[in-house]
């Protein structure tokens, strides 16, 4: 598998091979490639830039917080102990990051057509200056290359984030969270623009684990007895408005499906009381989730916060991996999703008020041209989330925009967010998305279905603009 | 946004930018481009033709009958009461056409990669000679452009329709219709052909508004008291006589899903009572509504006349906007169907007589190659209707062969329809399905998987032979 | 519609037709093009190689085994009766293969852009060395040629076998087959190695006609009574046993759906009982098919055998049709499947399980991204069969690898499989896949995803290395 073989970064890249198609692209590209990176949506750790100590090896930085990796790994038969995930159970996993990283050099043609391989290149070649192909030969020579750089100032943290050249980095976070690592990264005086978003699926899903306990939380951090619905409601408006006071623009849900319902207050008071007692079904939380939905939107509406919803994933499928390793470790599948039932509720009391922003993000790509695109494309308050997770991809953002683009429009979209908890995969990720937009309306110059200067307008418009307006930064 | 662009329709527009994929669609266009149209499924209002009066203006022609238009517009927060559409309850809007061709043209960059912004780019070219890029700068000058144009004798829409080289144009047509249009036309000894299709949805589904009313309206038409089931039966065979009578050649049915079951008659007859009783359920209705399309094939065996069904989509989804501005104006939204199963008792029953010919439509890709494709390549009954509503369109239809033709080939489906209100973008609809069969038909010539002379057949085939065949004109 | 024009099979056909893709494709397929094929999936009748007897003429042996050819022709309003399908009832049908065959001459334009087309032009023309195309005209001048080539001792089953350059080919076989024909084969000291696979639902599955016989038969064949749960369990161990001795090292099961449960064993015992009594429900057949997928499993651990399962398949759709022709003659139609939820019971008792190989395919391609290749992204038992059926084609498999790539890898899939029953078109299916990979690799190369000398890899891997490692060649 591994040669010596020299690591290539093409500058045309993920355009067509079509000469014409290519050449529009590259001039295209020219117009968006150093644009500041807007990062709306993430899960990069704030402690990063609050203590901006230097990143401490190639494994910690580049492998252990990237599930995808390990996905691809653990699906022909590599051990997620080799690779140093850890146990739940605190059992014994390979300390060594050498030997780790050793793994996924010798492994890396698994990645071959996979975003996460590109992205890896990206790194290694761009943030890191590697210019050899990572394989079980070149992996030791290229860690203490990495191992060197990561030494170097502008490899900290905050270094790489203005490297990076990123205008604004979301992060997010829970309700219960203190947010402390935000405000010493405000206190500090450093310039990067580092900001929460509210998620509060730990306190609106009855069945989050330990519901009860983050309930306890909530009550403590807010001062307000969440003992009872009112409360409840009161505490969540209240940390809301912390989080807007830390600079917070969006906040985010995460659920099963977008099923979305108006509950009577008497009706969500006793679901709420029965969740308290311990009492709450499945049916109860999944009642109570989608009333919730209708419950933040309203608070949208009030404070202006953006508001994001992205369903359709059904949260760690294998039991038994789940209980090894826990959360987010990449047995999380997709699965289909009905928009059109399930947010009619919702669009129905709320999509025309254009004080909402509500954004919508899908891993089902089944319903891009079915559902969404129609939805975002009548509803003034609804807008379509960029191509998500498996999709953030150089196909899965082509499709995006080929499904989407002829009945939502470009300008129903909201550009593009990375969602990542890898770091310095941030310009790779963005990078990606630019060129495949690049793509796409030099296809539609190229077949004269555009002309050059409407391009020109609407690549700035997906890589920077629209997030910009959506987001409200 | 609008700069004062010429406006251009380059002659090679949806063909691929591949060279030899390009000149291959442009040889196989020259083929087709002045073929007569056929319009076998539309919505023009017959009054037109009947009455021949010049068109008002502008805003009246192009933009109120186009819920494509608003429906974009309304989308990005501008209220159709700024666009003149009316309102239910017969509150203020926009009266100026003036003003509200000028927001269509300030707003004209939303519709940057869709068919809608295609067609209106083709309609002001081809139809009205325009030159400049409508845009907020240009939008009155290309206003009064038009206002003068619609002055002229060749702008009376009896000489559009021939202009348009149109050889059928079919309505879209009640049961309880008197069609005085369509008679008024034919004793005029103008020579254009618009025929009447009959859709008999508001008297077949339970839950149409003012059911009652209709039910009592074919009562009087028919001369046959539809106070029964026998009678009701009756009173659509006779009209669809009537229809036939007068051109018609086809049915339609437009339906939530695509289920269908065979009632005994007892069962039949005793939900009909309930009906006329006003007491029906909404499942009472939809299985009327599955019994009543059996119904509908046997009368097409019976009859001869093609039938129809387009199921699939959620009607009116945004009830507040419903309430106030009414049924097509945007708000239906897809949904996923389920054709194998819904269907089966209707092909089961009637799919192997070579005498009924019905045509189905979709709006659910997913259903494409999953489903449709695989019915229509096995029943002799069944053929499948061209890429529909917002799939009429570049990708969209192109997406349709992809999908369609491995499976159910060329000839199990039957050429292109424009299911249109807007009648001056007749010649600009049929003109994108006509490029876009050339170009997935170039791309299979320059892949060696058709010869030439295969597509030239193929292409013509498409453009204007299996429409007639199917549609029996 | 036929003329007299030469047949062609041009040698860059199914690669893009831009050049420096098509170059790339062209030097990617000179690596694969001679390479053995391994058939590990298929449904050729082993009496053919068992006997060694001359095909008897055209029509038996390319029109009448393959219900892809019949299936168009019937659509089209042909009745299978002109085609020589025998009915069930023995009723007339035509004998005169010289007719039929002129009948598929004259309708061959049906098949203009589809697999089955193309699959047979590259059999007349590779195969037996036709240079005309088929057409109403020719149709009776290529009968001639092939019946003369049939004759041709290169042209024997067995000396065919070889001139493909067949490596294996398995069948599919029941448990209560005796694999005397493939004992016959071993026996002959001929080195063509063609094994059978274990495919069970004809006893596992309560509902499948003549239930009780096949389970009679098993008790038979086995020597082991099946007239209880243990039994039966017994005979199924001890019949893969036979099967692997006899060369297998796959098994199969086709259901409707992916359903899996795990019964505890009283359950199991009681269900089965059931069946015995003749008493058993479609739910109770559900249920247990469910649970036989998980003992499939169970003893694919234990034996060693490559598990398969193919589901989503509506059989016999047509019901009247069925009734006179059987089964397999085209009237199966694809349905809507879940893998996520249906598959979770098995991939969670075994799929963490390295010992166990299964491979999953699907005739319902919106589970590509959403579903199948994040399951197999993940699940170390679990990998993704070819694209299917329908989608045995070069857009479907095009589309497969669009689809799944980016997230399952090339190296979780497994290469291709024919499943065919028609024998003379499995090299052009070969040649289609692998072309169609070349295609797919040389876009990946040309837009600078890969770099060609791992392209080179990859489809070698596609095209031989994965199928021998995932079927244990």
């Amino acid at each position: 598998m591994g040669s010596l073989k020299t690591l290539e970064l093409n500058e045309n890249r993920y355009f067509s091979s079509d000469p014409v198609q290519r050449e529009t692209a590259s001039l295209l590209y020219q117009r968006v490639k150093d644009l500041p990176l807007v990062c709306p949506h993430g899960h990069v750790d704030p402690r990063l830039f609050a203590e901006n100590s230097p990143f401490p090896d190639p494994t910690e930085l580049l492998v252990i917080p990237d599930h995808y990796l390990f996905r691809m790994l653990y699906s022909q038969g590599i051990p997620l102990e080799s690779l140093g995930v850890p146990r739940i159970d605190g059992g014994q996993t390979e300390n060594d990051h050498r030997k780790i990283w050793q793994i996924i050099g010798e492994n890396f043609y698994l990645f071959r057509g996979t975003p996460t391989g590109n992205w890896l290149k990206h790194e290694l070649y761009d943030v890191f200056g590697i210019r050899k192909r990572l394989s079980g030969e070149t992996a030791m020579e290229i860690y203490d290359e990495i191992s060197k750089e990561l030494k170097k100032p502008e490899n900290l943290p905050r270094a790489m984030f203005e490297r990076f050249n990123i205008e604004v980095l979301s992060t997010t976070d829970s309700p219960i969270d203190t947010l402390d690592h935000h405000k010493k990264i405000k206190e500090s005086g450093w310039k990067g623009h580092v900001i929460p978003a509210f998620r509060p699926d730990n306190v609106t899903d009855f069945m989050f684990r330990n519901w009860q306990n983050n309930i306890d939380a909530l009550s403590h951090i807010s001062g307000i007895d969440c003992g009872n619905y009112y409360g409840f409601i009161q505490a969540l408006e209240e940390r809301r408005r912390f989080f807007k006071a830390m600079g917070a623009t969006s906040t985010d849900q995460g659920v099963l499906t977008p099923f979305t319902i108006e509950l009577d207050e008497k009706e969500a008071v006793r679901l709420y009381e029965k969740a308290i007692k311990g009492k709450a079904t499945p049916d109860d939380a999944r009642l109570f989730t989608g009333h919730m939905i209708m419950e933040m939107a309203r608070m949208s509406i009030e404070d202006g916060l953006t508001m994001q919803i992205h369903p359709g994933v059904h949260r760690n499928h294998n039991n038994e991996f789940f209980n090894i390793f826990g959360l987010d470790k990449g047995c999380d599948i997709p699965t289909a999703t009905n928009y059109v039932d399930y947010l009619k509720p919702l669009l129905n009391k709320f999509g025309n008020d254009p004080r909402l922003n509500l954004i919508v993000f899908t891993i089902d790509e089944t319903t891009y041209s079915r559902e969404l695109a129609p939805l975002a494309g009548h509803y003034p308050a609804m807008k379509l989330g960029p191509a998500w997770w498996f999709h953030d991809s150089r196909e899965g953002m082509l499709r995006y925009r080929e499904y989407t683009t002829e009945t939502a429009g470009f300008y129903n979209t909201v550009g593009f967010n990375d969602d990542t908890r890898a770091f310095p995969s941030i310009p790779a990720r963005h990078d990606v998305a630019r060129r495949v937009d690049c793509r796409f309306l030099a296809g539609l110059v190229a077949e004269h279905v555009l002309d050059m200067d409407e391009a020109e307008e609407v690549v700035v418009d997906l890589a920077y603009n629209l997030v910009k307006k959506n987001y409200k930064f």
